[in-house]
């Protein structure tokens, strides 16, 4: 069984190379010539909206899916008359609107920060005004890691957003104080089957994911059982098939509030490559292709860190016991994801010992 | 960095699928064009011994290793002027003729079956005669998975084998009672550390491995530094780098036979993906590459059963929580090795129930 994927990065990359040993052949099809997920499987070089590079990929694939949620919807449907795509395109359309997100959520009962759409200065303005500073400000595509948002605390900075983005359309969110953020990552099956993996929580820094601890000390079950409510209405809502990942602010009166969500696999999720028994690459391609999906249950305890920008000295990580580096193969640049490390420990406090350790090697930058 | 695999089986297909996240490439090399390394990774196609496709390998490599231990020494040899190559051509020489490997094995003072070399009907009836029947005789080279050899245990057999054989060099050895068999998979890096994993208890039925078990009921630190204390002397004397297996016997009157050496990564070491912190393919990768090694320890309870002929029911198999199914990507037949399923469990009643049902639909050919 061949499996197409939009986008030839890492997650396209570990979706691949956790599907070979269930008998899978990829193709991916990338705008880059030197999309890293060549690699390991064959790549296709053209557009999202090149319709045929699209139905040459439809040809060589019997199911198709993508490792990236700015594809266009019409790529997606139009593959989907030819094809197979999963997750769903609605999930892609719905997720690819900051503001249709939102709403998506709100109808399904799921509680957001506060927001409103935005699309004059005067809009911005009212919505500022009921909303309160701070606030922040997206615009309500083609946003990921921090781009395209900016966070508004004076009325100079409210003026300044118009300037800057006064082009786009517009959503404005309340800044709601959270003590942290988690994520719950779900796989449905074509069948309905579900499964969770134990939620994550998530450090950030400059809008960059720098640090994924899945089950920390903050877990409960009950909490665990609030997000995977919430994770199931949306996976219900939407006939989803595949990985699922939701982003969740934890307020500190205990709300549960929904931020955003991924359609695919996700970079909170990497540490269940080695960590969990089954990992969400591989249980991405058992929903898609119509297997039985895989336990969720955690092997361990671990964590997982990014390599932004640079990746580690090697050695230096790999001699640290229990690490496990990932290299995802792509040129440096500022800000850019390289790769990231794992890391599991058989109890907690070697845990803490071991991202202590790990820490200062793999994401080195001053914290601010 | 580039890595060139002489074989491209599913061996060099696994170090591939462990090596990519260690951002390594890799090219194989291999004699078919349909060789299913070839899926993950840059195949070309040629025999072992076309010195301009080892060219070829070398020019894009910066290391070579191979998966396959019937590659012409002197096509290693070869290589390693250009480029080189791991595990050192000696390893390879040695493993290559039985009897040289019984008697590299004797030099080190390391216990075997008792073998005498034949090469004529007299020599063949002298060794019967010394050893006593019953016996095995074995051709020198190429045997592989019981392929070569036969048990004799009667004079008729001893004439037998002798009109099937006579062409080839040939030895005799012993045929030892034993109580099982027995594999220490270990691992040398550059700078000469040394790893080990656990003793590995396997199984065989017409010469072909079936069931391996780390760590089994049988396994004692005694046992386990016994085999570590051969195995070193090996990786030592051979200035070993890379993975090694060597197969044991361990009889009735607890002594531990050396059977034979494998310097490759090892079927009976396939467990080590899910069920190692570190897996023999990554280990053997960072070993040829100057990378420090990871840890051999044991994540949970595991087994790994063999899927020979025919691939299991793919779903049946991915229903049982914990089974992990590895697919080659080859073409049925019968006798050949198609994949292998692990099975991950937290408790030894809980692998053994596992190993009890997953036995009869990965490996149900009758018992004999």
């Amino acid at each position: 069984m061949a499996i197409g994927i939009l986008g030839g990065g890492q997650l396209g990359r570990m979706i691949a190379l956790a599907g070979y040993a269930l008998g899978q052949r990829f193709v991916f099809l990338d705008p880059s010539p030197v999309a890293n997920a060549g690699h390991v499987g064959s790549l296709r070089v053209g557009t999202y909206d090149d319709e045929e590079r699209l139905a040459d990929l439809a040809r060589s694939s019997d199911v198709v899916t993508y490792e990236f949620e700015n594809v266009p919807v019409a790529s997606a449907r139009f593959l989907n008359e030819l094809v197979p795509v999963y997750p769903p395109p609605i999930a892609l359309e719905v997720s690819q609107d900051r503001l249709d997100e939102k709403q998506f959520f709100q109808g399904l009962g799921i509680p957001t920060p506060p927001f409103a759409a935005v699309s004059s200065r005067a809009e911005l303005d009212r919505a500022v005004g009921e909303l309160g500073l701070p606030v922040v400000i997206k615009t309500r595509r083609f946003g990921y890691d921090g781009k395209g948002q900016m966070v508004l605390r004076t009325d100079a900075d409210v003026a300044r957003a118009w300037e800057a983005l006064e082009a786009a359309a517009l959503i404005v969110e309340g800044l709601v104080p959270f003590v942290r953020e988690l994520s719950i990552l779900s796989v449905r099956g074509k069948d309905g089957e579900t499964r969770f993996w134990p939620l994550v929580e998530n450090e950030h820094r400059a809008g960059v994911l720098r640090l994924s601890v899945p089950k920390s000390e903050a877990w409960t079950a009950e909490l665990q059982a609030r997000a995977e409510t919430m994770a199931t209405a949306v996976l219900e809502k939407l006939g989803y098939v595949g990985v699922l990942a939701i982003e969740l602010f934890h307020t500190a009166d205990d709300r549960l509030l929904v931020n955003e969500m991924a359609p695919r696999v996700h970079n909170s999720g990497h540490w269940t490559i080695e960590c969990a028994e089954t990992s969400q690459f591989e249980n991405h391609v058992r929903a898609i292709v119509g297997m039985p999906l895989g336990s969720t249950r955690l092997v361990g305890h671990s964590a997982m860190l990014n390599a932004i920008g640079q990746l580690p000295p090697r050695d230096v990580v790999l001699a640290v016991e229990g690490a496990h580096l990932h290299a995802y193969g792509k040129e440096a640049a500022p800000g850019r994801k390289l790769g990231h490390v794992t890391v599991r420990a058989e109890t907690r406090a070697e845990l803490h010992a071991k991202i202590a350790q790990l820490r200062p090697i793999v994401d080195p930058v001053t914290r601010s």
